[in-house]
C-alpha cells in the first residue's frame, strides 16, 4: 500500500514536471549532433595549458629538457581536440536563433579559433612569468618561485584569467565564462574575462575579490582579498532592458595597490601609484600617488 | 633498527588514540545498519534535482520533447531511492538519544518526507524560474538566461538553498545543511538552510555572502558578494548554554539591494526598495526607500 | 588543406614552447626518482587524519569500540606511508640548490618527519575537541557537536591548519602551504600554517578570513567570515628584496572577537576581551575590553 | 652519467619506431573527425542491451512495473546514442579505399542502421527467452531462470551472439566482432557472428567452444565445453589469396547434442537429433540420430 | 524529418518492450529495500579473502608482522559487512516464493551465515597452503611458492572454489555460484561449488576444465587444462522435468592423475593413483594405479 | 546481543589468523621502500607497448604522420617509467635469500633491464607484422589486417608472448609470467615467456592453447584452440625435488599446423610441413610432411 501511495505521487510529479507549460523557460532543446560544454573537459583543457606554459609542475610526466618537446607536442595536439570539440559546443549553445546554419561552417570557424588561441601560449607564457615574479616578490610568506606556481591561488586565477581573456578577445561564446567560473569556484577570485590586465599583476589571498567586464588594469598592480572592481548599476535602455558592454566598472593606471574588502564602483579613475586602503567604498576617481583610508573609526 | 623505532612510536601512538578518555568527545558510536550521510551521495541528489528542474542542461542525456517525459521518470525515481536513503541515515545521525526506536519507524518516516519533497519539485522549478530572470536582468554581462543557469554561481547557491530550505522546512535533519555548505564551498556563498527568501531573488558574484538562519527576504531582492545578515549574539539561558532558534538576523523587504561587503547586524528591518551600499555595517533598522552609504573616506 | 595549416601553426607554437629561452623561469627540472608533491596524495593525507582523530565520523568504515584499535592501526600506518613520501617529496623540491645531496639522508629525514608528526596525533584531538565545543557554544544555529564535526567550513580550516602548523614547526618544506591551501579552496579560508592559534578557537562562516603568516592568537578567540589579520607592507632590504619572516601581522590576545570584514593591519596588539565590530579598518592597538565600531553612516 | 645513456638509447628507439618504413604495415591513418571503435563503449553497449531485454537483471535502477517504461525509454534512447556513433566508427574503419565519401553519408547510413537494429530488441528477447529455458532444463545443476539469466556464461555469450548477428546481418564492419570477442574473453566461447542458430540454443560450461563463421545451427541444439565446429582449410584463389565468405563449416540440424571436446570440421551435415560425444574428430556426415563415440580407449 | 522517423520507431519499440507479454519471463521483480547480488562487490570480497589469507601478497597495504593483526581485524570486518549484504541479497533473490517473509528474519539470517564462514577462515588458509605446495611441486615451470600464490590462475581457482564451496555448504544461494563463475571468467576453469575436493589439489594450466557439481575428488589429485569432470544425463521424472541434485559426477580417488583435455562421463569410479591420458573420453571405472592412453593415431 | 556474539567470533577469528604459526607459509614479509608487482600497472606497461608498437589502433590519440615522433617520445619515456618500477619490484620479490643486497644496485640494475628492453621494440614490431600477416592470411573469415590487430585474441596472445619473452631473456623473474597470465586470462591462450617462436606465427581462436615453457616453434606455424604443447612429467632429482629448467615440451619445425584440442607430449620433434588433425594425443616424433589424424570414430 506504501507502493502504491509512492508511485501515485511520483507519477503525479513526474507528469506536472513533464508539462510543456511548466518547463518551458528552463529546457534546452538541442541540435542533432550537439552537446553542452563541459565543465570536466574544461578542467582537463586548464590542465593541459598548464602543462604546457609551465612543464614540470603539472601533468602525471617527469620532464627532462631532452623530452620536453615530446610532451609539448602531444598536449599541444590534445589541447588542439579537445578545445576544438568545447569551442564547438560553445558556438552552437550560443546560436540558438539561427539553428538551420550548417554544422560544418560552425566545425570550421571552431577550428580557427582553436588555431587562434593556441598560437598565443608563448606569449602568454611570458606574461604569466611576470605575474609569477610579482607574487614572490611582493608576498614575504613565499618561499621561493615554485611555491607561487604550485600553490598559490592568486597565481591560479590570473592563469585561468590569461586564457579565459584570449577566448573572449577571439569572442569564443560561454567557455571564457565557464574557465574564470572554474578558478573563482576553486579561489574565490572573480575575474570577468573581458577585463583587461596588465603584466606584473598579483593578488594576495584573494578570495572575495571581484573584477568585472569592463575594469582596465594597469601594469605592477597589486590587490588584496575581497576588493570589488564592480559596474555602477546603469539605467535600462527605453525597452527596460538592461543595456549590455558599456564601460562601467573601474579603470586602475600602472603602480596601484587596492588593500582588503575595499570596493571601487563605476567607470572610475584611480591615478598612478595610488593606494587604496582596506575596506572603503570609492565611487569617485582618486588622483595618482594618493592613500586612500576609512575615516576614523568609533569606540 | 630504523624499523624497530618507527614501530615503538606508531604503535605508541595507536594505543593513545585507541584510548576511550582520548577519543570519548570525537567518536561517532555506530547503531546497527546504519550509515552516516553521505557527501558524495547528497552531490549526486543535487545533480538528479538539477536535471530535473532545467532539463537538458544538466546530466548526460540529450533529451527532446519526446523522450523528456522518460528522462523525467527515470530520475526522479532514482532521486526517490537516493534521497530517502540520506534522510534515513540523517535521521538516525539526529536521534542519538532514543537509539531503541524501531527501524522501520524512521524508514517509514523517511519515505513519507522523501515523497513530501519531491512532490515540492514543480513549484520549485517556477521559483527559480523567476530568481534566473532576475539575475539575467541585473546583469549586464549576461549574454542570455542559459549563461545564468549554466555558469552563475549565484543561481547555483540559490538553487542549492531552494532545496535544501523545502528539506528544512520538513524539518529532516543535517541533510540541508549539508547542501548549503555544499553550495557554500563552490561558490563562496553561505545561506542558511533556515532563512526564508521570496521570489525573483539574486545573489551577484556572491563569493563572501552569509544570510543567517532566521533571515527574512522579501521579493526582487538583490544582493552582492561579500554581504553579511548576520545573528546578534544572544545571551546564554539561564544555565550559561546558547538560546538556539530565536529571531536574530535582519529582515530585508521587497525591492531591497544590498552592495558588497555591507554587513547588516541583528533583528533589524531594511525597508521596501531601500539601497545599503558596500562597506558599511548596519545594526539598526532602515526606513523605506533609504539609501545608505559610509562615511566619507580619509586621504 | 586545412590540416595542413593546422600542423603548421601547431607545430610552431610546439617549437616556440620547447625553446630554452621560453621556458626557463617556468620549468621545473627533476632530479632522478624524484616526484612532485601530490594534491591527491595530500586530499588522502587529510581525510586519513580525519579518520584518525574523529573516528567514526570520516572513512568508509562503520567502527565499534572493539574495532577501534584495528581502525586506527591501519590508519596510521596508511598515513605513515603516505605523509613519508610526501615530505620526501616537499624536501626534494625545496632542495634546489643542493642536487648532489644524497637521497638516502632526505629519505632517513622525511621518515624522522613523518613520525615526530605522527607522535603530536594524540594531543592534536585534544586541542580540535575544544574547537568543535567552541563553534558548538558559539552557534546558536548548530544542532548539536555531530553537525559541527561533520558540516562546518570553520571547523574543518581549523583542522586543516592544525595538521599543517605541525609540520611547519617541523620545518617540512611546501607541504603545510598546500594542507592550508586545500582548505581555502574549500571553505574560502586562508589560514598560513605559520600563525600560531590557542585553543578553544572558531571561525564562523569564514569565507574570505585571512590569517597571516606571523599571527598570534590566543584562547578562545572567535572571528567571523571576511575578517583579515594582514601583514603590513615592509621595506625590502639593502638589495630591494623583500624580507621575509619577520612579524608583521597582528596579535589577538584572549577572549578577542572579530566580526565580519573587519581588516587588522600590521604587528598590532588587540588586547584581551576586545570586540572588533565589522567592516573597521584598524591599523593600531586596541586596549583590553574595548569594543571598535565603524564611524557612523551617512544617508 | 646514467642519465645521458638512457636518455641516447631512448631516443635512437624513438627514432627507429617513427621512421615510417618501419610503421608502415601497423599505422593506423585517422581521417578528420573520425573515431576507432571503443571496447569500453561497447561494452556500455551490451550492458544497456542487457538492461532492456532482461529488466531487473540487470543495470542500476530497481525497476518496477510502473516504471518500467521510463526506464526502457531512457535506455533506448542512449543505446540510440551510444550505437550510432560505434557504428559510424566502424563504417569509418571499414572504408579505408574511399576516403573522401562524405561524412554525412556515412553518418545518416549510422543512423538507419542503429535503428534498424533496435527494432529487432522486441523478437530478440523472445529468442532469447528460449535459450534461457533451454539452460534451465538442460542443467541439473540450474536452480532457477535467475541463475541461468544472471550467471551462466553459455547464455551470456548467446546473447552477445545474437545482438552481433544482427549487427552482421545488417553488414555493420567490424562490431559485431568486437561483441562476440568480447563474450569469447569472458567465457572462452568464441561464436563468429555469421553463424545462424536457431532457437531454444543451450552451451553448458562452454570454455573453448568454438562456432565458425559459416556455420548452420538448428532448433534445440545443445553444445558443451570445447567443442569446435570449425572450417575446413580451402585452397586459394589464382593469386594465391585466401577465398573469403565460402560455406566451410558443419551444418547441424535440430536437436543435436555435441559433447565436450569433439572437434567437426568442415560443410559435413549431422542428422537431426545425432549426438556427439566428447573428443571426437569428425570430418563427415552423420546420419539423423546417430550416437557417436571415440573409439576404445587402451590401456 | 530524420528525427521524426527516429523517435515513431524509437517509441514503438519501446512500448513493444513496455508491454507485460513481452518481457514476463525475463523481468526480475523487486521487494523492496531489496537489490540483486553484485558482481563487483563479490569482486571485493574475494579480494579481502586473498588479503585476510595471503597477508602481504594481496590488499593495497604493505604489511608488517607487528601490524599484521590491525591489517586483519580491519579486513575481516570489512568483509564482514560486505558478505553479510550480499547473502542477504542472495537470499531475497532465491526466496521468490515466500515474498512476505519478513525483512529482518532474513537479515538474522545472513549474518549468521557470514559468522558461520568467517569462522572457517583458518581453516581454509590451511588448506589453501597445501594447494599450493601441490602447485609449486608440480610444476619445474615455478620458480617459487611467491608465483604460485600471485600469477596461477589454477590457484585462483582453487581459492575462489575453496571459498564458495564453504557458502554452498552453508546453503547460501547463488553467492557460491557468481564466485566460482568469476574464477571461470578470470580463468577458464569451471569448478561447481558443489564439488568435493581434498587436499594438495592442483590445476595445471587449466583453460577448459570443467569439475561438477557432485564430483568427489580425493587428496593429492593432479588435473590438466581441459579436463571435463562431466555429469551423465539423467532421464527426466515423470513430469517431464530434470531431475536435480543427483550424484552423476565422476569420483577421483586419491593421487590420481589427468591429463589434458580427457573427459570422464558420468558417476564413475577413477582408482586410487590411476593416471588418464590426455584427449580420451571415458565413460567407466578405471581401477587403481591404471594408465589409460587414447588409442594409436592413425596416419 | 547479536553484536556481542559477532564480535567474539570476528575477534577470535581475527586472533587465530593473526597467529604465526597459521600463516607462516602464506605471508609476504616486504623489505623497505619495497612493493609488489602490480597487476595494473602491467596492464598500462603492454598498452603502453601496443600504442607504439601499432600506432593509431591503441591509446586515446588521433595521430598523424607529423605527430607520431611526439607521441612515440612520450609513450617511450612513460613505458621506461613504468616498466623500471615494475622490473626493481620483481628483482626484490625474487631475492628473497639476500634481503640486505643494497638497493641502488637493484635499482641500476633494473634501468639496465628497462633500457634493454626498450632498444628492442622496432625489431618486435617487425615480428608482429609476420604475424598480423599469418592472421590475415590465414584465416577466410578475416575482413582486413586492422581486424586482426585490433580485434584478434591470437594476436593479443602473441604480442604479449612477445614482448614477455624479452623481458625473460633478460632474465627479469615474475614479470615475463605475469604479462602472458594477462593474455591467458583475457584469451585463454597460455604461453610459457620461455617458448621459443619463430616469425610468421598465428593462433586461431586459441581458447585452451598451451605452449610450456621450453618448447621450440619454427618459422610460419599455425595452431588451433585446444593445443596442447605439454611438458612429459619428469622423476623428482634425489632430493625428491622437482627439476626445474630441463627441455620437456616439444619442438615444432618450420611450417607446422595443429588443429584444435590436440596435444603433444614431451620432447617429441614435429618434423617440417606436418599436419596434425584435432584431438589427438602425441607422445612420439613425427616425420616431415607427415598428416596426423585421430582413429576411427565409433558408433
Amino acid at each position: 500500500m506504501g507502493l502504491q501511495k509512492h508511485s501515485k505521487v511520483l507519477n503525479e510529479t513526474v507528469e506536472k514536471l513533464s508539462d510543456e507549460s511548466s518547463y518551458k523557460q528552463l529546457f534546452h532543446a538541442y541540435r542533432d549532433e550537439e552537446a553542452l560544454p563541459s565543465g570536466e573537459v574544461l578542467k582537463d583543457i586548464i590542465d593541459l595549458c598548464r602543462a604546457i606554459l609551465f612543464p614540470g609542475y603539472y601533468g602525471n610526466a617527469r620532464i627532462s629538457k631532452q623530452t620536453l618537446r615530446f610532451h609539448t607536442g602531444v598536449n599541444v595536439e590534445t589541447l588542439h581536440t579537445l578545445l576544438c570539440q568545447q569551442i564547438y559546443a560553445g558556438l552552437c549553445l550560443a546560436d540558438t536563433s539561427c539553428t538551420s546554419c550548417p554544422e560544418e561552417k560552425i566545425q570550421a570557424h571552431a577550428e580557427e579559433l582553436t588555431e587562434a588561441f593556441i598560437s598565443t601560449l608563448p606569449e602568454m607564457r611570458s606574461l604569466l612569468a611576470t605575474d609569477a615574479e610579482a607574487a614572490y616578490n611582493g608576498d614575504p610568506a613565499a618561499q621561493n618561485i615554485s611555491e607561487v606556481i604550485f600553490c598559490y591561488p592568486g597565481f591560479r586565477a590570473i592563469c585561468n584569467y590569461r586564457i579565459a581573456h584570449q577566448l573572449y578577445k577571439l569572442r569564443v561564446p560561454f567557455i571564457p565564462r565557464m574557465i574564470t567560473e572554474m578558478a573563482h569556484s576553486e579561489t574565490g577570485i572573480d575575474i570577468h574575462p573581458g577585463a583587461e590586465i596588465g603584466h606584473y599583476f598579483s593578488i594576495d589571498h584573494g578570495t572575495g575579490t571581484v573584477i568585472g567586464e569592463t575594469s582596465i588594469i594597469g601594469n605592477r598592480v597589486r590587490i588584496f582579498q575581497g576588493v570589488s572592481l564592480a559596474g555602477e548599476k546603469l539605467p535600462p535602455d527605453e525597452n527596460g532592458n538592461a543595456i549590455r558592454g558599456v564601460a562601467r566598472h573601474p579603470i586602475l593606471e600602472d603602480d596601484v595597490t587596492v588593500y582588503s574588502n575595499a570596493t571601487l564602483l563605476g567607470r572610475i579613475r584611480i591615478g598612478k601609484g595610488a593606494t587604496v586602503c582596506g575596506n572603503v567604498w570609492i565611487t569617485g576617481d582618486i588622483p595618482p600617488g594618493d592613500v586612500i583610508t576609512q575615516n576614523k573609526v568609533t569606540k
